[in-house]
């Protein structure tokens, strides 16, 4: 891209929330992940889904950590200086997700600092959250992003 | 299945360590996974990896994790008594996956115990890396599974 991006380190303040995305699993969407990376009955199969202990046939919980990343770059991160992620402090597949459950996100920034090593790049702190149409969280994850900062150029 | 597991939890010893997995990541499969969950232009285009601080034309961090998983199901996750993971304590991507990559998985049990409001279900530790053909670790995760004990039936 040549244009300049919408956001920067600068607009990620600590305490922000914000909230986005829709997305209802199918059960072929469920069923096509998990054949190519996560194979196991409750994710392919109606019968032993109902029979496990999600109750149902259940998305992989990749599945739902790759949806979330598609919601947070449609909502912000594709019009940003993101240079991406070293990872992430915890991940918590808190609640199955079904067929049929429609999935948001809500994104709070919890830290943000320049690196010291590269005073043109901030980290911003995230904790994402996914929620389903009942409001139940059921997934958590809290990790760093890197994001080039508006008010100081790159040396 | 009706059959029994190869592996239940008392096959997961605390401080055993195994390898296993061996996947080449083409172009394709990278830009179709972005395409799909992770969009952003140094997983898209060539040019734009080499701009990026990846060096390269990088996997998605969920399509690497995504791939983890796959060889944990084809090394012994589906041949085993598993129910499930409640989530990770830490995710890493330490290095830029690239294309002609070849990953694969050194597992290292960390810490072990049966849960104790279910004492037939046991909780298993694990590391997982992955590393490339240059024996370079490029993810680290942390985190918890549970399996079904073979010595304590279900109530």
């Amino acid at each position: 891209m040549t244009s300049q991006p919408r956001y920067f380190w600068e607009d990620f303040g600590v305490g922000s929330v914000r909230e986005f995305g829709a997305h209802t699993l199918g059960r072929d969407e469920i069923v096509r992940f998990a054949s190519e990376f996560d194979p196991q009955p409750f994710h392919l199969d109606e019968e032993a889904g109902r029979q496990s202990l999600f109750g149902g046939l259940a998305a992989s919980g990749w599945h739902t950590c790759a949806l979330v990343m598609r919601m947070m770059c449609d909502e912000y991160l594709l019009d940003s200086s993101s240079l991406g992620s070293p990872g992430l402090e915890q991940l918590k597949w808190q609640k199955p997700v079904l067929v049929g459950d429609t999935l948001h996100v809500r994104m709070t920034v919890t830290d943000a600092r320049p690196m010291t090593s590269k005073p043109h790049i901030g980290l911003v702190r995230t904790r994402w959250e996914a929620l389903n149409q009942r409001d139940e969280v059921v997934l958590v994850m809290e990790g760093w992003n890197m994001f080039r900062r508006r008010d100081v150029p790159a040396p």
